[in-house]
């Protein structure tokens, strides 16, 4: 059996402000094109469908057209679950019409989890479609109390062990974070405080696990599988080889998987050079039209730089200084800078202005002041 | 052939800052009860279906479990348009995928409306769904240039003539405000500054028109129909009676409109008489739960009043004065304040606070800031 496997479309998604709704059309186009090439048993979407709970309308309406395409146009089977980024009930809508056309979807955690069953030369596959959910919600749909994300999603796939017949092969397409995952700048913590993070234990026994969640397509062991996401959604994703995954589950519920690259409309790049070299740079560059994350290496002034890296690269989205950030100590050098706790920050910047270190009381009022700041910060979305 | 016509649900609405979806959902329950007996041959949303562009998610699930109910559970087709209130894409989610299950949803406006036929033993009945338009998407789809409201609907209504064909049965559904037609306060306007007004006559040859948008269920002239909204959504609807339409079209496009009534959770009144009165008598009245809009006749300071009167009916909404309402000049009296305009109002404060009249110096001088106000609050909406 042969499944396509595709994860966090963000549809709708904000990039510096810039919609990239028509990069998300160009590159679903492509896809629909390889379902039609390569007829799988079903496309496995695993969540963060969307950027947000209330996506704008021109991407609900382009998740409806691909859908339409896929579904009534080829008649390929759609298992689509909900993300952390997804509103369940928003993106469930018209579930229960739209299942005997092929689209399931799983949107709220529901105590007998969405199934759905397919049939090959090979016999039976069950296809347990689990929808993102925070433990509060598992707790009111089990009556359990779980005591984070791992023994959440343990109870629902302790739930589908209970009734899933033996000797029938199993998938599970789910969204979260497995221990070991390699992350990305644009993937939304699951877990504020706590770890939203679970052990690839959890899925033991199953065949293949589908995820959603992390942006970098990757494989866990054997078994359990990101596709990553459509399009590279953070710098941090610049060197990231996107694409959809074609798994195939053999007759024993042996796993083979072939990722296949969709071209974007514009690649999201890094460039590093002074502007000068940049400029220059440009008019030879076929790729002048992708999105541009610039790192300019000049140390001295520049007036207005984004204009002037603009008339070589239009789409140059946002711009840094090489030299700026790697100023201050050898240890908060360059882009690890975010990385750091706001007193080593401070103390670092109170090097570089003072050029003296802080003594003890000028650090002791750091730290209450910092701590004040974040019990307010922590009240505040405790509130929101 | 039979009809369920029903309008203007506005699921996710307000009232006084109250939700109003288990009172939406509790009559909807005796629709879908109606369905099941009556069994027509289609149900006819016409339109603002939710109250707003982004409805509240759990108006996205009573709406699909009410659809779910009738169209996979009955087996009875539903052909809902997008109205005024509506954000078209959104409500269009997957309407491509449950036309084959007897949903027919037409949000955006299109050259080729939606037609949906029906046969029974008379024969072909055509149905054209025209959703809620401005004249601007009007104008985009045709590629005409129309006046307004009233032309673009020609504009629709004349190309479904063009390819009608003759000796069968028409139905439109649409939502439009049609003159001489009885409005209420809380329908939005179609039309700010223009006129969002069509004649009856646009809709000439058609053997049904059902529409929405108009709150009080009424008939113009003999097929063109208004159900009315599901629920009494503002005070000036407080002495209409709610229904759905029971439409039967015989073999000859004649139409005979029985209005059936659905019992809301809780009635919406207005109550007049002094605080101790209406306490009073909250005891023995079996709608003490109903929804109140109190008119209290005391003349007299009272302490708390909203408080007092929630223990009579707790689910008081709303309290006004007569006799603050009825102070000031004849003129003003009561409930038609609000229809005055500010100079008069204020000419009206002056007097009663000052036992004389507005001398010339001082209406000029009124006259000047209120011009300045108005223009503010109209930039500030313009750029809204």
């Amino acid at each position: 059996m042969r499944f396509l496997h595709t994860a966090d479309w963000h549809l709708g998604r904000l990039f510096h402000a810039r919609s990239l709704v028509d990069d998300q059309a160009y590159v679903l186009d492509q896809f629909v094109d390889l379902v039609r090439e390569q007829r799988p048993d079903a496309v496995l979407l695993a969540g963060d469908v969307y950027d947000r709970a209330v996506p704008p309308p021109e991407a609900v309406a382009l998740l409806d057209d691909v859908l339409a395409r896929i579904v009534a146009g080829l008649r390929v089977p759609v298992v689509m679950i909900a993300g952390n980024h997804d509103n369940a009930q928003r993106l469930a809508f018209g579930a229960r019409l739209m299942q005997d056309q092929g689209l399931h979807v799983a949107g709220l955690v529901s105590k007998d989890p969405l199934c759905v069953r397919l049939r090959d030369a090979d016999g039976e596959v069950r296809l347990y479609a689990l929808p993102y959910a925070e433990p509060a919600l598992v707790r009111d749909a089990y009556g359990v109390e779980p005591a984070g994300h791992e023994a959440a999603l343990a109870t629902q796939l302790d739930a589908i062990r209970a009734v899933h017949p033996a000797g029938v092969r199993s998938v599970v397409v789910g969204h979260a974070f497995v221990v070991g995952g390699s992350a990305s700048e644009s993937e939304r913590p699951l877990s504020v405080g706590g770890s939203g993070a679970v052990a690839a234990s959890v899925f033991d026994g199953f065949d293949l696990v589908a995820l959603g969640h992390l942006h970098r397509p990757q494989t866990l062991g054997e078994r359990i599988h990101y596709a990553g996401s459509l399009l590279k959604y953070s710098v941090s994703e610049a060197g990231h080889a996107k694409s959809v995954s074609l798994i195939e589950l053999d007759a024993r519920g042996g796993v083979r998987i072939e990722p296949i690259a969709l071209r974007p409309r514009r690649d999201l790049r890094v460039l590093q050079g002074t502007l000068a070299e940049l400029v220059a740079g440009a008019a030879a560059d076929p790729g002048r039209d992708d999105y541009i994350h610039a790192v300019l290496t000049d140390t001295g002034a520049l007036l207005d730089p984004m204009a002037r890296l603009r008339q070589g690269y239009p789409n140059t989205l946002a711009l840094e200084r090489a030299v700026l950030a790697r100023s201050g100590t050898a240890g908060a050098a360059g882009r690890r800078l975010r990385e750091l706790d706001t007193a080593t920050l401070f103390a670092d910047f109170f090097r570089e202005v003072t050029d003296g270190e802080l003594d003890e009381p000028q650090r002791a009022a750091l730290q209450q002041a910092l701590g004040g700041l974040d019990r307010d910060v922590r009240g505040a979305e405790g509130s929101a």
